[in-house]
């Protein structure tokens, strides 16, 4: 019925706003007293009332089949939506299919599985991905996606909680936050909710929010590498991050599903700080990581140390969650994701990851040739650059109508992203070639 | 860290409560004052601290260890968990095989699918499953499994509202209710949580709710056939439910997962029945229909006629839900879904289907020889034994003891459970009929 293109599965939560629909029954909700058909007394979620349309996704793809309505030949070159496009290694489809083979013989076939993950699967994540930190295997769940599991952690804290996070970032987290009752009203003029704390993380502070003006919360979801600027934060950051959750009594949420592609010894999981298992879940993804999109594997952990303020510890209740919420992840996706833990799986999926950050170097080349302030694509897939005193929509039409290429605006991260344009480096090589020469040839 | 058995995986609400951590704990939570390290600010989720611990699984677990121990040698027949045991069919293994093998090719890869799901699966769900029902591909939203979207689906109702549910029943209805906040505390001495409707289904009113007695509550929760009791609502039934719904204003949420074990002409779904599209949502699954609990994989139908009490669309927030708080189900395992659906896919079903039907054919005849009274087999793999007078746990004990048979406590689904025993009829033949024996053999 509605078109569903790649660009707006990743950016899901306005993406796919059924227009069709909206159409339809727009008359119903302008005027509340035209009925089509039966009405129910079930009330419409308040929460779900509050959500912004968000038009940022849909707004892209409309912009897109416009372009390809002006321009049908265009060759379009999709840096938008950070999907992964290249092969998985075949040591981990050969695991699967052995595994999916095995299901359809009685030696092989297998039911549910546990509703945390496959015991090998915890055991391999909690000690070839976290080593020396101490994670144990039963303090890791494993999940079918970061996105999902931030979900599962807001029906696990509940409602009207303080929650702070980055600007920009991942419209997930606030999105999720909308959803289960901590936001207040969108106040337009300032493109944020009310009751939320916009953690402002730009290049004037290193891509780290001014801790001194953070008023107290009771959640900070944190991104590192941070979507989209791409900045890894350093130990001294997050050390500091720890510290300031600590004084305040605050749990983090850390989403560390980019990693992976950090280069430059920053930290690659919150774990690394001393003291973080005492304010910290960390959710995580096989996304990015070893080109998991389609195939969907994360884990969150929750340390045994985190504890609610009545002494209570949270594990066990995201543990209830789990199994009451949530059935396991696909037992052959499971079996994919053992296999990249594997010694030569985690070399085959490095060089994955070493595929798109040459990806992100030539974009970055490319970008600062032109004498442009770039940030990000060292230690993330994604550059984030800037264009002083412009608007971020004008921007990407600018960019979209003379190279037919699909980029993010910045402001759609938040409003703090504005005046950015975010690229992915997800891509074939010679697009990402391509894309730079066209760049270059605009810009110039 | 924590015994993880089958037995614990579906019913999971409450399984995995990790022992070691309780002991560990328990002395933080009986005095207040007593810390094990740093305690956070965030208050433990009332909603969360609302639920029984409902030992019913654990404790049938630990009931397990406990007679594995007495008798180390046992042959132990698990009916307990209602868990697949066939294997696959060959052509749904092939072409998840072929979507694997895909994977790691230039042409075969794929990242992020539509969060909706593919729309080749969307369509074949619409068109052969509800075949002249009139279901659009755009109403399916496939998922990675039924008990995932009933959470999904209360994250979309939001809290407070009042729910009905069938006693007895599947626990994930009345868990994710709690969790999400629409219950009132737990009376233990009735073994009821507060403004909760437990629609009592017992033999003398057909297994259907009275409906005459039946409050008016916002989400009515229906699951046909029954787990436990295998009924399959008539089609009168059906019709009744949805009339009732429709006076009250009332939205169903109708879980579908065993109806293609349906023989005897009941309705398959509840769109079916006239008008029921303006009232319900409906949720189903592959788990039990195709062998794919652990592969994962499920849908849930939401019309476009459900409207909101201000005509908006329910439709529209679902979709909302499922791009914020889902990311797809695993693309190989809509694959292998959509292979389901093939006529000689369904085909290859059905005979998996014939073969646990066949189970509790054995199962049936076992026990109604004994002059025992049962329910359930006819058209679900449950059988529903009553044993008047005595106590489920007793019984459960005593079949454990003496047959070395694992089965599930009637009173484990809800108070109107109570004398009553559920046995599983997933199983390899050969148990089946042994079990059969044994229990010939004890209750004789």
């Amino acid at each position: 019925m509605y078109k569903t293109s790649n660009l707006s599965s990743m950016f899901s939560p306005n993406s796919l706003q059924p227009r069709m629909l909206v159409n339809r029954f727009s008359c119903t909700l302008k005027n509340q007293s035209v009925r089509i058909g039966h009405c129910t007394k079930v009330p419409r979620n308040v929460n779900m009332e509050k959500l912004q349309h968000g038009y940022l996704f849909p707004e892209i793809e409309r912009h897109e089949l416009l372009h390809l309505k002006k321009y049908p030949n265009a060759n379009l070159i999709d840096l938008g939506i950070g999907d992964t496009t290249e092969p998985l290694p075949t040591l981990v489809t050969s695991s699967m299919v052995d595994f999916v083979r095995g299901l359809s013989t009685a030696e092989g076939y297998k039911g549910y599985g546990p509703e945390q993950g496959e015991k090998a699967l915890r055991k391999a994540i909690a000690h070839r991905v976290y080593k020396d930190l101490g994670i144990k295997p039963s303090e890791v769940f494993v999940s079918d996606g970061a996105q999902c599991d931030i979900s599962r952690l807001q029906l696990l804290m509940g409602p009207n909680l303080k929650i702070a996070v980055q600007d920009p970032s991942f419209p997930a987290y606030i999105d999720s936050s909308v959803i289960i009752g901590h936001a207040g009203k969108f106040v337009d003029r300032i493109g944020k909710y009310e009751n939320i704390e916009y953690m402002t993380c730009g290049p004037q502070t290193d891509f780290f929010p001014d801790l001194h003006r953070t008023s107290r919360s009771q959640l900070i979801f944190f991104c590192s590498p941070n979507n989209p600027t791409g900045h890894a934060a350093t130990r001294k950051q997050l050390q500091q991050l720890v510290d300031f959750a600590k004084v305040n009594g605050s749990i983090i949420i850390y989403d560390s599903a980019y990693s992976a592609y950090i280069t430059d010894g920053s930290p690659k999981s919150i774990f690394e700080i001393p003291g973080a298992k005492e304010v910290a879940i960390e959710v995580s993804s096989f996304s990015k990581f070893a080109g998991f999109t389609g195939v969907r594997l994360g884990w969150t952990v929750v340390p045994e140390e985190l504890l609610y303020s009545n002494g209570f510890p949270v594990l066990q209740d995201f543990n209830r969650i789990v199994c009451t919420c949530f059935n396991g992840a696909s037992s052959i996706s499971q079996a994919g994701g053992l296999a990249c833990l594997s010694p030569e799986g985690l070399k085959a999926v490095k060089s994955l990851i070493d595929y798109y950050m040459e990806n992100a170097r030539i974009l970055v080349n490319a970008l600062t040739s032109l004498g442009l302030t770039v940030y990000g694509g060292k230690n993330a897939p994604y550059v984030w650059v800037r264009f002083p005193g412009l608007k971020s929509w004008d921007v990407f039409g600018e960019i979209l109508e003379n190279t037919h290429i699909i980029t993010v605006p910045g402001s759609g991260f938040g409003p703090g992203g504005e005046g950015y344009i975010r690229i992915s480096a997800f891509g074939q090589r010679e697009s990402i070639i391509e894309a730079s020469e066209r760049l270059k040839y605009l810009l110039y």
